[in-house]
């Protein structure tokens, strides 16, 4: 580790003791795996530098990389002092303009993260280095990201032989992977706080692309509201860690904030206040933020059940409502959490209503993944309901399991062939949460694996799962006992914490494997069959936000989320504690870019990153 | 609930669906006790308000005032609309300088908040409603806040014949009260978002004084570092919770950040950076931001463990270290979590050294109360460490127990006689963290109940507590089980979740008494005196801060915090249960005023706001 490109007197001035260090202590790279503080009157010939700039590339196999790239990784031992303002980004001027766009904007977040770090003006004519930058893809006919996109990318760093440029080539299938490959530069550049200068690792090959094809968040916005500010936010950490879904789950019960086109009646009802709507035009914002950032939107409307406020102004005459056992007494005989609400699956007009709503949203999303929820239907509700009740004795429905996820099974059609019709795409894959009509008995007779996808919510080690994905279809885990980012914290109805207490530690959401739960199950040949026929679609963390809102969950999102992250991009062999020292140095950075991640451990343990480990202290 | 001060037309043109009012939902109030949503179209002829303006009178034994008062609360059916441009503050002018600014600071953050809720500017000249508040205390000679401080105040609110005029009379003793007082009128005053104006109810009577003497936060700044602006926003909390007492750790093993005066040394080797500092002049600033919020700042200057870096530069010429077992291998044989650190109590120049600490910090801090720390001294390190057993071999000092707590106890003795000189206050209060010296078998025989006060972390029901009452010491509940805000999230060393685990709960806080637990261990008489004399002293909640920085400490201080603030000032008979809805406004003006406290339910339980009670949802 050592500045390449300024005189040595300076060196010995500066980290001697000279006006610009005023520490006692500085850093070195122990056995090309820790960083850590020393004094400087230990190093009388200097060679200690900042502790960002020493995490950059002491550890030779990953540097402070995250999540892990997968392929190879070589980092050289120098780094070269550089001003923002000497950086280049080219490679993309003759694609067609939509991607052209997306590279332009990737570019500009990439040169705003170099911003932030250190801030333009002030340059010591000393560091006049540039770094030139060229980022291509060899596809660049789409600008639409699907699970299907080629994210790999691999990433060069040169030095030229006069050492005064730095040269990254970023090379790609789709701008998806060169983005990616944009933000594992950004890694290797850190603000050196001695010399006020950005240093850049000069020498660096990396090969890289993700394990899985799912790699998401999902925040619940219905709840409690969220700003579009917030929403871009949680999209802005996704992309700092090469996840790829933001799984918005838009609408529920308790308010109902999304504009539907020609149906005002929706939010006028079910929005929780005029302030607290996503108009069409909030959405295609939201839409347009994430695609630069390689995030694609997967827009969840959720049925039969998690449907109240909102649909309570209709029909328009006679046909009965339109949804049932809203708000109804008490809430735990009609629902899992106040207020109750299903859709009347017997009126018609409901599923009209439903396929504008369709079309409405894939006015504005992507028509290729579309999540229908489907979870947490409540048979008291319906078998309480007497137009339900009647409809069910007409048709020959029994009252029992077998009639209920008939009942399931029949709406889920009829809604999947709404969505079809709305999206053009008969190709569309429709989300569902586990749920009775997922069961092992029931899914095969239901659902056609080729037309929908599972989120798994249920436990980890549910018999289900494997059930599932040995039938054939496609699953996203987002196990309730794992991933859900909501646990652990005070109940909001009733005493003690919440139902799926205890908090999920980041280190549990580390080891979180979809591959090893699988395999757990079935064997190691036939998870990697299920991986590389993208059966194992990828995992989700989930926060549900009947105790979040703006104020508060980003550090409900992050770091755990990046956790997941790299499980998800990398999937290592080795387990979280081999992550740490990388986590919290990617939390850092996410703070550096404005996100209000959680802290992970006190910050000695960044100084002597060997020492915190060991047993759990026995007392306070 | 009636807006008094506009004509009657236009009450039904705004609610009945005019301009103003675009929501096709209202609120009013049921059973004099819940605010509940209802359909404009619901109300042909209008009564409906916004839901904080309710919230304010319709419960009528309290509002939404947090916390409870303890004295009587009577509160009026009107509200008066007024623009805060036409409040007037007066009453204290002609009183002594210093008390005098008190009194103006206070004044100025009261207008602050109402111009929070509404910003000045678009004023309707319907209203034009006046709003004049007296304040005054009996007694104006002390601008100092100690444990003695009477906070009691009365609050009365009149209307005018005409109805133009608002007179809110508060009477105190003290600044003190007064101030509590302003507290409880800004919870009188909502936001009118159907007029964009304020209301405030325009009659009242209550009177009101505090439970316990010592309602804390304790705040960690060493295992991270906190910004000025962070510590400010904490003790912006307390005041809106009555609480008066902030308990700064300003230091610890990990990091110094405390200036000391003369002895650059503490901060050059202890500071985790040059900019995470807190010089003389900062700790003053803080000093002077919490006094007019009526907030005592609490410092804690702990040893002999918790000492670690910023010890280790002396001393000067062959006087031994001054810590020892500083950042020793491995920690967990040595201390309770990373880097071990002790004062080297054998050397005469550490007594020297605390001495000055100690002048520095009473330079800045008020000099009756000061916290010594005494928590988590390992035996094992001074048992190890050679000079100390070379010491004890001489003195005829065991290395039992019985030595060890002989060792602390002269310690604590030493160190209060400095602190003693120091203050210039032969009466300063010395708290201790409850230790092996403060068990039951011990503590009378080193710890004088007049120098010393006891903050109980051990658990709630632990022995030692109704013991050290008994034997005369005055206490601060702080029991882990109950009031540590930091339980409950990921393990920093090893895996799993923290040594204190669960996350305590806002609902657990809130029914934590000190009287009901020490009257559970004597009875009920006994704790009426306890409370009476002095020796339950009250309560503090702490946040740890090894996971923790300015990044997310908001939402683990508050609105949990909260939940402490009304147990102390007025420990209720009732539980948790009767304060849910006050939480939940009181979070939300919190918000308002800035400090990002975690939301604690669906805003639709502040809608219908007798539904979300009930068992705790089987499922997700």
């Amino acid at each position: 580790m050592y500045h390449s490109q300024f005189p040595i007197f300076l060196l010995l001035v500066v980290v001697g003791g000279g006006q610009a260090q005023t520490s006692v202590w500085t850093y070195t790279c122990l056995n090309e795996k820790h960083c850590q503080r020393v004094a400087v009157a230990d190093l009388p010939g200097g060679g200690g530098v900042p502790l960002d700039v020493c995490k950059l590339n002491c550890n030779k196999a990953h540097g402070s990389l995250f999540p892990l790239p997968t392929g190879q990784v070589t980092l050289g031992p120098n780094t070269t002092p550089f001003y923002p303002g000497y950086v280049t980004l080219s490679g993309y001027d003759a694609y067609p303009i939509a991607v052209r766009e997306l590279f332009r904007a990737a570019a500009g977040i990439f040169t705003g993260h170099l911003n932030k770090m250190r801030p333009p003006g002030g340059e010591n004519p000393i560091y006049w280095n540039r770094v030139d930058i060229r980022a291509t893809a060899s596809d660049n006919s789409t600008s639409m990201l699907t699970l299907g996109t080629d994210e790999s990318y691999t990433l060069a760093l040169t030095v030229s032989a006069d050492g005064k440029t730095v040269t990254a080539d970023i090379s790609a299938v789709t701008f998806f992977g060169a983005r990616h490959g944009l933000e594992t530069l950004s890694q290797l550049i850190a603000y050196d706080e001695d010399l006020d200068v950005l240093q850049i690792v000069n020498t660096a090959n990396i090969v890289d692309k993700p394990v899985y094809l799912y790699r998401g968040l999902g925040l619940d916005t219905s709840r409690n509201f969220f700003s579009l500010d917030s929403i871009k936010k949680v999209i802005d950490g996704l992309s700092y860690n090469k996840m790829n879904i933001f799984h918005w789950l838009i609408s529920n019960s308790q308010s109902f904030p999304m504009e539907v086109a020609g149906r005002p009646q929706f939010t006028a009802y079910g929005a929780y206040s005029k302030n607290k709507i996503y108009s069409l035009a909030n959405m295609r914002e939201i839409v347009a933020y994430a695609k630069p950032r390689g995030v694609k939107i997967v827009p969840e409307f959720n049925g039969p059940s998690h449907a109240g406020f909102g649909w309570e102004w209709g029909p328009s005459a006679g046909m009965g409502n339109l949804v049932v056992c809203l708000n109804a007494d008490p809430w735990y005989d009609y629902c899992l959490e106040p207020p109750c609400g299903q859709l009347n699956i017997v009126n018609n007009y409901v599923y009209e209503l439903l396929g504008e709503i369709y079309t409405s949203m894939l006015g504005i999303f992507d028509n290729d993944l579309f999540h229908m929820g489907g979870d947490e239907v409540h048979m008291n509700c319906y078998n309480t309901t007497k137009e339900i009740t009647d409809w069910m004795a007409e048709n020959g429905t029994s009252t029992d399991m077998d009639g209920f996820v008939s009942l399931l099974g029949s709406f889920t059609s009829k809604a999947h062939d709404k969505l079809v019709a709305a999206s053009s795409n008969k190709d569309i894959t429709g989300i569902l949460w586990t749920s009775e009509l997922t069961h092992r008995e029931y899914i095969s007779q239901y659902l056609d694996p080729t037309k929908y996808a599972i989120q798994i919510w249920t436990e980890t080690f549910h018999a289900d799962t494997p059930a599932m994905i040995n039938d054939g279809y496609r699953v996203i885990f987002s196990n309730y006992d794992a991933l859900y980012l909501d646990c652990g914290l005070s109940a909001w109805v009733g005493t003690g914490h919440t139902w799926c207490s205890p908090y999920k530690e980041w280190q549990l959401i580390y080891d979180h494997s979809p591959h090893f739960i699988y395999a757990n199950a079935t064997n190691s040949t036939a998870a990697d069959e299920a991986l590389a026929d993208g059966r194992l679609l990828g995992g989700e963390a989930v926060l549900w936000v009947e105790q979040a809102d703006d104020q508060a969950y980003e550090s409900r999102l992050w770091p755990r989320g990046a956790a997941l992250g790299e499980r998800l991009w990398s999937d290592p062999m080795t387990g979280w504690a081999d992550a740490e020292h990388r986590m919290v140095t990617n939390r850092g950075r996410m703070v550096a870019r404005g996100i209000r991640a959680d802290q992970m451990q006190p910050e000695y343990c960044s100084m002597y990153q060997n020492k915190c480990y060991g047993p759990p202290p026995p007392g306070k």
